[in-house]
């Protein structure tokens, strides 16, 4: 195992990853900006590292400064945590060419992932179920119409060259058709100077599903279930939960075995989220994250497992030691992301946190680096604490929330705690009954 | 089930008994001293009533006051926490009398448990195992060497009229019986006027283990398994652990039986806790506590259980709806009992808390009803916070407890955590080497 691990982020995932380190008896080297001096994971590390000024591309991004902080302190791996340096391939080869262990998969890997393209070619041939369309850009309007009429209605027309909603177009019939071809290459030769474009089914009231993976270097793979992440304004995840309020123990199983399985064939390793689009049952595959995801506790508190030190054994050559099989899902998980943002306008708000107590007692998780007296840097991400509960049933984590976020206190900053509250106190959440879309819903319906 | 309930008690468990109260949509009332009127229990509760001074005996021990508080206020049930009332069977009797549910056993129960005597004839016909010895008092030298030839030494002779350590007296051999058989009667004379002894079996190292059970009013009993609670200082349990390190799962599992099926026998209702010393594979029944225990948390993190529901639930009548094969034993969980005392000297140090954080992250939970600037009142036990952690084995638990009290913080009075902090580190805790004994060489070989 490791003797001392570098870990290359910040705030509460930092903190994470220096506590799972310090209870397998591995020392921690944090780095941190100027604007971090005196943040919870520089206080608690075994050693620290200033690696740069308030900006993350001058510190929590500066590859060269992170490998020299590890090289003098004598780490032997980094941690990426996720966000930042966690998804550069890139990086990830740089710390291998070091001498060091990159606590994540392999730098091609990371690469073929963050290939939108590439990463959808690899699942579809490992049999993944990907959105049903066009295998590749569309010829012409009569491939189009054809390919609309195979997958039936409603259809989107993107860019091939996209990204952002650029060059992107719904018909919903195949009067919509023609005008949508038409707009949606337009767009895009405008915006990307190429105006090849292909067709996905258009799902108009999915879920976001997403699938917790995990594989040593020994071929072994296994999934830690579903997460639902369908709670999400403007693409950013709000709460999520494990297990899914819809998704079936068969369902879980069918697409965890095909999902092992492919990854098995692709020789991937260490953690790992698939994403999909959930449907009427139908899975359909986005993207795959190569790293930790923030919303690992609810997984963790389902499975009574801790991901971070499955990262470090398998990063370090263990194999898992246990299958599939061993694996049981057992009660429910929720958690809420805490942002110092104004519950209403979203925007940031930064500065001094008078008074931080976090709520107790059974199946009550909390994960933050915040604490009385600190000062949220305006340099960062918002996420200021994650409020994790468990409980037998999904009823009884609903109670549970509501009760911690009532007896949660952060005070001299606004934060997203009351709309927390209104989002566990809100019926169609407590019934489970929520799309992609329900949050930008709920969140412009307002008080 | 009831619509409101009183909490006739303070501090954590106050807390502790809210929550779950909350959690199950019952509204709750808090009683509270002149003392406490700033205490959290006070500030989290639907309604409050203050009851009297300072003084427990003239508030939290005041029947009348709390019986009066329940009928303003229109409780339909009062649960009395630990300590306080919660024993007292002429208030279960008054509560019970007032046309109110008493969460916990009849008075009658209590009333038996609360006699050792008695308590101990009723588990000896139950079948449940008590120390070995003499049935009686010894009628010549001859039945004495006769019983210690059956039993085993070392043998304990002790004065039938006695108690406080007079008129008793070890022999480890045959060759020490008949001093010890000798010296026994003539200080029993001495004390008490009456030389009549009797013999138990000499338990020279045991562990304090006890058994958590519950019943509801239907006649079904199940077990939660054992907590191991030998960590001890003048009889107050410091540190305790579910499972026990030394008790194996079939050990658990015929004491269990045996347990449950003398408490069916006797028709006992709602939560207990039956105390045994253990000894070479061997249980002697002590006493039975006929309410909660401080140290539930431990068992309810293995068995992914609310006790306090259970006794809410059982208590309004319902029925357990699981048998003991649904009962499950998953993991570890050790519980630190932090206490506003000087760590060398055990003086207790009420005062104000500057500041409170509370250690966080995956398999850690606190009860505790500090909060930063928070005065801990001198009136009451002096127990403040209390550190429970669960991990996969009982190493990951002791991991995850060292680096949790590292990151916790109670400021402004001295507390028992660098204590707590040097126990977790010992060798011989870790190896889970400990008898009732232990403790207090520990404390006094200091740093």
């Amino acid at each position: 195992m490791f003797g001392k691990v570098l870990i290359a982020n910040r705030g509460e995932i930092a903190l994470r990853v220096h506590r799972a380190c310090q209870e397998m008896g591995i020392r921690t080297v944090a780095v941190h900006s100027t604007a971090d001096s005196t943040a919870m994971h520089v206080r608690l590390a075994d050693e620290s590292v200033c690696i740069g000024p308030p900006s993350a591309r001058d510190s929590y991004l500066n590859m060269a400064a992170i490998l020299s902080a590890a090289a003098i302190t004598g780490a032997d791996a980094i941690h990426p945590g996720y966000g930042f340096l966690s998804e550069n391939a890139n990086f990830a080869e740089m710390v291998e060419a070091h001498g060091l262990a990159f606590i994540g998969p392999t730098a091609a890997h990371i690469r073929m992932m963050g290939d939108k393209i590439a990463a959808k070619d690899a699942m579809r041939s490992l049999g993944v179920p990907l959105v049903p369309g066009s295998l590749g850009a569309l010829e012409s309007f009569e491939e189009a119409r054809a390919v609309a009429d195979e997958i039936k209605y409603p259809v989107l027309i993107k860019a091939a060259a996209g990204g952002g909603g650029r060059g992107m177009k719904v018909a919903r019939s195949e009067d919509e058709l023609e005008e949508a071809w038409r707009v949606a290459r337009t767009e895009s030769k405008a915006a990307f100077g190429d105006d090849s474009v292909y067709m996905e089914k258009y799902l108009d009231r999915p879920r976001h599903i997403e699938l917790q993976v995990m594989a040593d270097m020994h071929g072994n793979v296994v999934h830690f279930g579903e997460r639902d992440c369908s709670l999400q304004r403007r693409h950013q995840k709000l709460v999520e939960e494990a297990g899914s309020p819809v998704l079936t123990a068969a369902e879980r199983d069918a697409l965890g075995a095909q999902v092992t399985k492919g990854l098995k064939q692709l020789g991937y390793r260490n953690a790992g989220t698939l994403e999909f689009l959930w449907q009427d049952g139908q899975f359909a595959f986005i993207e795959m994250n190569t790293r930790l995801q923030v919303e690992h506790p609810v997984t963790e508190m389902v499975c009574n497992v801790d991901l971070v030190k499955e990262q470090l054994r398998v990063a370090a050559g263990e194999p898992l030691g246990y299958t599939q099989a061993d694996i049981r899902f057992s009660g429910h998980a929720i958690e809420c992301r805490i942002t110092a943002e104004d519950p209403e306008t979203f925007a940031p708000n930064p500065g001094r946190v008078d008074m931080y107590h976090a709520p107790g007692g059974l199946g009550v998780r909390v994960d933050s680096a915040l604490y009385s007296g600190y000062t949220v840097p305006p340099h960062y991400d918002s996420l200021v604490a994650k409020l994790v509960v468990h409980g037998q049933t999904r009823a009884e984590a609903i109670a549970r929330l509501k009760r911690s976020l009532d007896e949660m206190v952060v005070s001299g900053i606004k934060t997203t705690l009351p709309l927390h509250q209104r989002i566990v106190a809100d019926p169609e959440f407590q019934a489970g009954d929520y799309t992609i879309h329900w949050l930008e819903k709920f969140v412009s319906r307002g008080h």
